[in-house]
């Protein structure tokens, strides 16, 4: 695909692609996935609990765990955010990169 | 395993499974691992954001997006927890059921 | 006000004020109005921050612990929310209750 | 206080007042004090349903509100220090301030 081309700081639509300027590196895509399988892990696990009749309270645990583990993902990938693409998008002049930083972080938990 | 009659209400160990009294009907089963499983699915789909070098803010917006879906799932099992196993118990007589019900919204975001 | 005499579980309208049918205790009242008092308190340290020209890292600091503050009194009264008029209105097969509860639950941080 | 020279990005300890290197705007300080006296009447007026043994649900309903209100407030002072002091940070080269919002944000509600 061409729009392989469109990097983050670049004008874009909703239909095209974004990337990332500076790539993660192999151990970091790595990390974040394992963090992603464990919590589909999690996922599977409520669902063979509510198969087995289980106590709500004890899947509710369950679904907070799994938001915290969400929560803890999210972080990773924000500081990630702000440590390459905020930081060199105003190093590079773009003022606007910090309004669309506090948009991303309302729409956090 | 025997502790399959265990109910909630019981007294129980953290070793043991706890069980609903009241069974969820299949159509709830239903509707609740459909839930799960767009969960699921969102979830890989950010794993291969994360292959395609996508930019941080659209995993960030995705991210999210379980984060909300998760959330609505949490209370929908809440609400079956409170007009179901809660109800039941303090028409038993169990006091300590809020005890346990506020500790349980507590851990959820 | 003749609205004085409306309770909890009773048909109500936004413009009149409903009223808690086991009223909480002088000493309930008491500390939680200090932890109202304590809150005021930090609002206005925060205010005084910023006639100060304080840095906004430490005045985030402190909207944050207002934040726990209010989640914290809010837990507490939902607490005995669910402790007093919602049990109440369980025992007296007020089916409803749990559906307002889980909707006050949403609007809760 | 000689404390008064140290800015943001300066060593700073807990025992001193670091100040915002850019300050606000009169304007800016106004609008961030009227929305703190906003929230401490909202407080006292939730004093004053103490005081009226209003209803549970209804107090909470006031809790959510003021919950919103501070953390709509939390948003704007970070988006000031996202647009100021971090921008300022970053261009001056200092890398460790975005792991320092980060903690920042992680606090905030």
């Amino acid at each position: 695909m061409d729009d392989k081309n469109m990097n983050c700081g670049e004008l874009s639509c909703s239909a095209c692609k974004r990337h990332k300027k500076a790539p993660r590196s192999e151990e970091q895509i790595r990390q974040l996935k394992n963090r992603l399988a464990r919590m589909v892990g999690q996922l599977n696990g409520i669902s063979r609990m509510l198969d087995e009749n289980r106590y709500c309270g004890d899947i509710l645990m369950q679904i907070a765990a799994v938001e915290s583990a969400l929560q803890n993902f999210g972080y990773i990938v924000l500081q990630d955010h702000l440590e390459s693409c905020v930081t060199e998008e105003i190093r590079g002049g773009n003022q606007e990169i910090m309004a669309e930083t506090i948009e991303l972080i309302k729409r956090l938990k």
